[in-house]
């Protein structure tokens, strides 16, 4: 078989390291950026380097901005008694997309994994207690991290280290999520649904 | 809600545009890149500045190259005597996968749509009738254009404008996919494998 010119295959490898992209959706997004003007391509590139280099952890929350603090830390309208402690920046989206939830965020950058090496130090935890401690007006630590062994261990985790202050320290409800399904739900999930069930 | 910064916006924004990539998609992809070390960013913006420059048009078939004349062309070893048209470079490599087909190729560069304004100027039509006209060593024309409307007309259409010259011009068959089921197939497939059927 005929070999790809070298730049072609260069642009094919780098976006096969993207999640969820394998090689034939490599090939494909390729010769589509091949197929578009050399402006959109050049604006593609550009965007990401931009991103790259203008993006950085918020000085408060840990959250991705430009500005030396994030929009939402930023904001005075926020309610300062309340802290939904998050793994990623991408979490605070789906927060603030409930529409709901209007007090601040602090992004811990992950969550701690022996197996993959991950320990307190790589996480802002640190941060996370010199803002509690160092901000009387928090009442409410609510844990957010994701459902999983690691999530919930991160979450014990910062309960320990929490513990002298006098917030209150609490973890999002468990259970059958909307518009799901009893007879397919998991053994786990229904487990936490039963445990969790609340007075009609 | 709280808006993102503007160099995220703009990132989402051009991810978006790719094929098969939706908001939440782009977003994912967004995040992760970030997440990655700065080089990495880097080296796929790159790769793709890279791959939009030095890729151009092989003169004679229209294939990708960063060469004057693609690799196939250049190989001594090629069958002068076939070639298959196909749409797309994308193509080519889809029939290189084979390992069966010997010949050349000639890139059209899509299918005439009078729909989405894409007439005979679009496409490198001239070109292919001066190769054919202009190289007596072909035998044979194998249209491999999509079998959909579009590409079956412009199948036709190469047919009428090869009509004087001494070669052959054929068409890829069409019934049921290797693997394929007939209880699912749809009928235009059905009857395509009736009409094409053959003696065992």
């Amino acid at each position: 078989m005929a070999e790809y010119p070298p730049s072609l295959e260069r642009l094919f490898h780098e976006l096969e390291k993207l999640p969820g992209i394998g090689p034939r959706t490599a090939q494909r997004l390729a010769f589509h950026m091949l197929k578009q003007p050399a402006d959109a391509s050049k604006a593609l590139a550009q965007s990401l380097v931009e991103a790259r280099t203008k993006l950085h952890p918020c000085k408060d929350c840990f959250n991705l901005t430009e500005e030396i603090l994030c929009r939402i830390c930023s904001m005075g309208t926020r309610d300062k008694t309340s802290l939904l402690v998050v793994e990623d920046p991408s979490d605070v989206v789906a927060f603030e997309r409930t529409h709901e939830y209007h007090g601040l965020y602090h992004v811990l950058g992950g969550t701690l994994s022996p197996l993959e090496g991950r320990g307190p130090e790589n996480l802002t935890l640190d941060a996370l207690v010199a803002r509690v401690k160092g901000r009387p007006t928090f009442k409410e630590i609510i844990v957010a991290t994701d459902p999983t062994v690691e999530g919930d261990s991160t979450a014990l985790y910062i309960q320990q280290l929490l513990k002298g202050t006098a917030v209150k320290v609490t973890r999002l409800a468990r259970g059958l999520p909307s518009g799901g399904d009893v007879e397919y739900a998991d053994e786990s999930t229904l487990l936490k649904a039963l445990e969790g069930r609340r007075e009609l």
